[in-house]
């Protein structure tokens, strides 16, 4: 148990989840403000918020759960100026205390009110959890590969595959349940119903789904990028020249239009989509989204993600179309990966499309204004 | 009209304009708290502010704008904690009874004064056009592209001339109006006269200008970065390598040094100038620029911004350089653009260069001190 | 001096430390509200914050501290909603009146205490420092190489040698002091004894030592991506197929399966150890670090930082046991460079291992717990 005497007299803080605090500073800490500055160290060990075991402990004292997201020796060392510190409570004399203490240390206070808020702080870190996902897929692509016994070195080139088709599909999930939501509203002619469960909970996992794609499009990108440094690709074009030296001496080496075209527009488009989609996770930062008004902010996300899908699906069909004419060299996996990555973005543009009509969109403006 | 009963019996929500609020809810809502949660569908289409509006049909209620910059989902699933709310209201106890009710919602309340200032959420989102301006651009240049009836492959050497050169243009057109301003004061010999209109304006959307910049030149490094990707370019490079076979077969396929040095500093003079563009984009991110005290800032946005200038200008120059001694292949539109795009930059750092020389320096400061 | 008169009749704004303003307005200035926005041109120059220095000049007007991090055009041209403005002062009524002109001007007000505070918004800048740092070591380095009279055109493949090591060298720093807090810990047997001082210290810079090390990440990513596009690589290429044409026109030119299976896990974890480099940078964006909890954050930057160090080091043991097999054309500095960086790494690596050991592990967490 950890305890520190801070200015005020009566300011006591508490770091750690304490079974000798009742018997030995019970009597003590009446009428004193108790700071609960405490994170358990695995999550769900106990049944109740730590601040709230304190409280029970302690009945007589006014304990502020607080502070609990700051560095400790950032705190010891008073070098927080700036920081946002939360804090929670039922008294507010003790909260109107512990902030002072805060502006005096050049924190700025965030009341989050009463104590049994603090709980809803020890949510569990979906955040994180999609953050490894990436790395974790290709790490068990990786297997998967290595005991089809096909060699090391088309890693990249795997990885480069599913990457992208994740990416993609992901992303076409995102503007799925929208148009789900818009088909549902037309066919019931009005809007004053819930959606079904599923749907409203899928609406509200849009921005971590985004998030995981954006994170694949930019190892898709990286990947792309490192591609004519790769051992295996300067080998191809190196023996490609040998070849076409040894056969053909007489004939000129001739350069195939459709192909140049081709990949050029592969390329563009992706470029194009790669930025539109950065675009849409810079403005889900959320300093940037609060600095927007919700009609700008919904203007990137729905109207400039649309674009992006529409480009980025574009790009897909391209390398589709790309794969046709190119003699392609790593055939496995290849055929059902482009082609069925492209239906569900596919299907959402259609989707989309037939709500732009000028008919429907005029009846689903009128439901969504309340007409009905 | 849609009608939420919330935890308080006396606050009401409502979240669409309504033409049938004033007789059917009139009297009802006397002396109730009203929550304005509404945004207008499309932008101008009435007078005045919804708020406004329902303030006037219901007088004897008090009308609380606000929320409306959160997602309707999350605010009927609780999932807001930690958002940021903004009210406007005539009334302070109804402000102070929505705002507990956020309070216990998890959201961080932010008080934005009365309820005219409502409108002015409803500001024009400048933002957000500008967004869209790169992805235009190069569809213009695709079609006259077309239309000049030179094959579609060289639509990314185009793209990846005309987004750099605006780039660097805007980036001086960033750094111009502070070296104006300085001629301006030091001619006046004071700081206490207002700059022309014209100026005024001009040096408010330098921010503005200045992100468009760094997307033009984010887009230019990543079509740099797959330029041997491309089709043309490995078509290119296999060629040269089949006619230097078959031409000089025994001279030494020799190393052209200066062009080494040539494209070395090229790229590395673009690399580092990419690199302090985007630290100066990531310090105009809202939080992290109101982390920083307003010298470290300007530190930043001014020095570090001016040796940007320096670098892509160099990078610029060098560019030309190479061109002199490089046979180029795509001739058209390329002599006027990198010439041109390289006279505003020079002219800026020309005159930045004057107001850096002592003398200078020192009557500018004397003047901006306040000495006459 | 500059004066302006707002809204209030009672509030003056003072935006230069003057030396005319005790004879001139000291008692017209009796009992008002002077805000003072100014600061010092040059640092350290004045031994008082002007704010102090105003109070001492006019003691019957209140002074209050602020909006000194505002852009003066932005504050005449009232395009500041939504902007965070900082007050500090003495009297608390002065702070209330100023705060209510910042809400009509959109301003979101903060305070930050009494106006002793006010000095400390004046604290010396040390994160742009370490942002020079990156441009600085490559012009040393530059000029180093020049003096050497090795040609120029090994600035880029020296500074993709220089920058990388230094990253990794910074990262593995990162991760140091943690792992001696907790060896100094087990020695220990207890936590409530202070660290050294320089262990203190250093704990405390982490967060910028790390910012600068994905800076030197950053440009190793961009440099290696530029690789192909570089004259003499190109030149490399091309002159070895000339010579392997030559050589042995009858054998088939074969393809080393050990080398393209190591410059490919070399490029793929390169490719994900930078992937969660820039992971790492952006959730310690400040507005992303507050959305997140203390417990996803500490996930984020411990566990996944590790996680980076490992792929990193490991990243950097492949590239040497290629460079084993592969004939190297430029030694110079090579050989200790990317042997030196692999040994902090690596025991900072071994360390953690050593503390992730479950009878180790038990016992610290322990400790941690307050248990003795
Ligand atoms: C990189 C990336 C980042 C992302 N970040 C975020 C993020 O930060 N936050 C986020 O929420 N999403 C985010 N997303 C997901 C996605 O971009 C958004 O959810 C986007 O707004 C969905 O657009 P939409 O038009 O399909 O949905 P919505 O705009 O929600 O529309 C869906 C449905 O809601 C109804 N509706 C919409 N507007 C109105 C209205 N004015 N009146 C009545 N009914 C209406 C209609 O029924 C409509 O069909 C992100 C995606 C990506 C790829
Ligand atoms: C990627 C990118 C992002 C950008 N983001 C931003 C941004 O977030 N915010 C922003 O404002 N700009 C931004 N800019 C634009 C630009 O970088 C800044 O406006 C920059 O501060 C201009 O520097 P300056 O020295 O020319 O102008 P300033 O520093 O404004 O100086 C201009 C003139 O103001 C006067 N002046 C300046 N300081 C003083 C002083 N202390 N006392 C008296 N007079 C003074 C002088 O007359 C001076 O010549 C951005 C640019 C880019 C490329
Ligand atoms: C790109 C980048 C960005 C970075 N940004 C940041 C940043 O924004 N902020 C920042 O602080 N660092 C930042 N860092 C530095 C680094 O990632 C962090 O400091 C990281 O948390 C260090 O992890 P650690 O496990 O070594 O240290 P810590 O988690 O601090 O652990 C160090 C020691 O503290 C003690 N300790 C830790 N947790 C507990 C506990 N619950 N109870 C008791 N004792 C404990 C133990 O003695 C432990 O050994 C960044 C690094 C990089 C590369
Ligand atoms: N959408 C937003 O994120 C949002 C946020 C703030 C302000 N506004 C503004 O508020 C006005 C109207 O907004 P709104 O509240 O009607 O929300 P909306 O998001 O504009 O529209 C959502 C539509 O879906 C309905 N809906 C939401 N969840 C549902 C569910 N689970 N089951 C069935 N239907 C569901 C809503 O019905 P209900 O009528 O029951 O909500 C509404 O018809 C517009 O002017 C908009 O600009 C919107
Ligand atoms: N520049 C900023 O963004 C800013 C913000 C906060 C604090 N400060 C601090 O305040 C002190 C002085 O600042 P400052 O107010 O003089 O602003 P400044 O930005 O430092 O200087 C701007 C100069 O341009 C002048 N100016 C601004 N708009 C003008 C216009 N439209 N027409 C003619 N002249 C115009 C100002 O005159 P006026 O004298 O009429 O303003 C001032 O001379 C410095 O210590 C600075 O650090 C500056
Ligand atoms: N670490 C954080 O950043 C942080 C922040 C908020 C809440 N929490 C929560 O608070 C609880 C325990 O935290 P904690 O306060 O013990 O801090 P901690 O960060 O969890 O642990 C740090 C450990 O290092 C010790 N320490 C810090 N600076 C020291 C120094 N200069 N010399 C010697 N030892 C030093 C602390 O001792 P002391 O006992 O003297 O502090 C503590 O033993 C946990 O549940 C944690 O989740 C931690
Ligand atoms: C291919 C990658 C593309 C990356 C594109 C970066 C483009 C920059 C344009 C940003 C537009 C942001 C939309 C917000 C609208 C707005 O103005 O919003 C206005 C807000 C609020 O401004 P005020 O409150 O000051 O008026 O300002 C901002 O939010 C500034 C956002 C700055 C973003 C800089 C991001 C730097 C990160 C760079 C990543 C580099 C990737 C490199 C890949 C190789
Ligand atoms: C070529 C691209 C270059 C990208 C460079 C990234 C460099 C990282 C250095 C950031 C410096 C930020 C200046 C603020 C100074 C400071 O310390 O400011 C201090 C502030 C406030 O810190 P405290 O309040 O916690 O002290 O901290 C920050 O603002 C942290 C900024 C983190 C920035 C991470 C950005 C990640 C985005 C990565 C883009 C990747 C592009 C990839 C291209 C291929
Ligand atoms: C190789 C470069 C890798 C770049 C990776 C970008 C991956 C995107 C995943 C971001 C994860 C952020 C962690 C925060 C967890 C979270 O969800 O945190 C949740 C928070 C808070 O959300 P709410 O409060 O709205 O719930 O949301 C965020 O912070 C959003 C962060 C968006 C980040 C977008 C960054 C764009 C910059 C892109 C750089 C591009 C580089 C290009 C290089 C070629
Ligand atoms: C920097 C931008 C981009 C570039 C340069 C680029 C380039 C490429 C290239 C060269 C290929 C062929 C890969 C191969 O031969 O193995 C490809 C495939 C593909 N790309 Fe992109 N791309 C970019 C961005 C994107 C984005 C943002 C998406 C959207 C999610 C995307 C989706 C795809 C898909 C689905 C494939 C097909 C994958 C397969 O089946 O092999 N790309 N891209
Ligand atoms: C990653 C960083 C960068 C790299 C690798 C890079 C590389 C290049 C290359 C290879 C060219 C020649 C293009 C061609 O042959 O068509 C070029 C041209 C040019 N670059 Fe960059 N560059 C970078 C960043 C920048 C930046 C930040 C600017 C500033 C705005 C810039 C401005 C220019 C200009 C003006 C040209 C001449 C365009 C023309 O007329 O064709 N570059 N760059
Ligand atoms: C985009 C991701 C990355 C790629 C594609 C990449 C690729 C490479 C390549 C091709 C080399 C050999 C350079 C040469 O031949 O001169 C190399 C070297 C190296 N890389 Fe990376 N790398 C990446 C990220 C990183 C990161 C994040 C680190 C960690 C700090 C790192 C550390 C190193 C080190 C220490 C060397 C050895 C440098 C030397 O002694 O020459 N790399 N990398």
């Amino acid at each position: 148990m950890q305890m520190q005497q801070t200015q005020p007299a009566h300011l006591h803080m508490c770091a750690q989840r304490s079974l000798r605090l009742s018997t030995n500073h019970g009597p003590y800490l009446q009428g004193k403000v108790l700071v609960d500055l405490s994170n358990n160290l695995k999550k769900g060990i106990y049944p109740e918020a730590n601040a709230e075991y304190l409280q029970r402990l302690v009945p007589g004292a006014a304990v502020v759960k607080g502070l609990n997201t700051l560095s400790a020796w950032a705190l010891q060392n008073g070098l927080l100026a700036g920081k946002q510190a939360y804090l929670c409570g039922d008294s507010a004399e003790a909260k109107q205390a512990v902030s002072e203490v805060c502006t005096r240390l050049g924190l700025q206070v965030l009341d989050r009110g009463s104590l049994v808020e603090a709980s809803s702080e020890h949510r569990p870190g979906p955040h994180c959890i999609l953050l490894l996902l990436p790395a974790h897929q290709g790490v068990i692509y990786a297997k998967v590969e290595k005991k089809e016994d096909i060699s090391f070195r088309i890693m990249i080139s795997l990885a480069n595959k599913v990457f992208p088709i994740v990416s993609l599909v992901m992303l076409s999930l995102c503007y799925l349940p929208g148009v789900i939501a818009s088909f549902i509203q037309l066919y019931r002619g009005t809007k004053y119903r819930r959606f079904p469960d599923w749907l409203d909970r899928w609406m509200l996992c849009r921005k971590q789904i985004g998030l995981v794609a954006l994170g694949f499009a930019v190892l898709h990108a990286v990947l792309t990028f490192i591609i004519p440094i790769r051992y295996s690709v300067r080998h191809k074009l190196i023996s490609r020249v040998v070849d076409e030296m040894k056969k053909n001496k007489t004939t000129p080496f001739d350069f195939d239009n459709t192909e140049a075209w081709g990949t050029d527009s592969l390329l563009i488009l992706g470029s194009v989509g790669f930025f539109l989609y950065v675009i849409l996770g810079i403005s889900s930062l959320p300093s940037v989204g609060a600095s927007l008004s919700w009609r700008e902010f919904n203007f990137i996300q729905s109207k400039l993600g649309h674009l992006t899908l529409f480009i980025c699906t574009a790009h897909g069909y391209i390398y589709g179309w790309n794969k046709l004419m190119l003699p392609s060299t790593y055939k496995w996996y290849t055929p059902p990966g482009y082609m069925l990555c492209l239906i569900v973005p596919s299907v959402v543009l259609v989707l989309k499309v037939v709500l732009l009509l000028p008919c429907v969109d005029r009846t689903l403006t009128r439901i969504r204004q309340g007409w009905e």
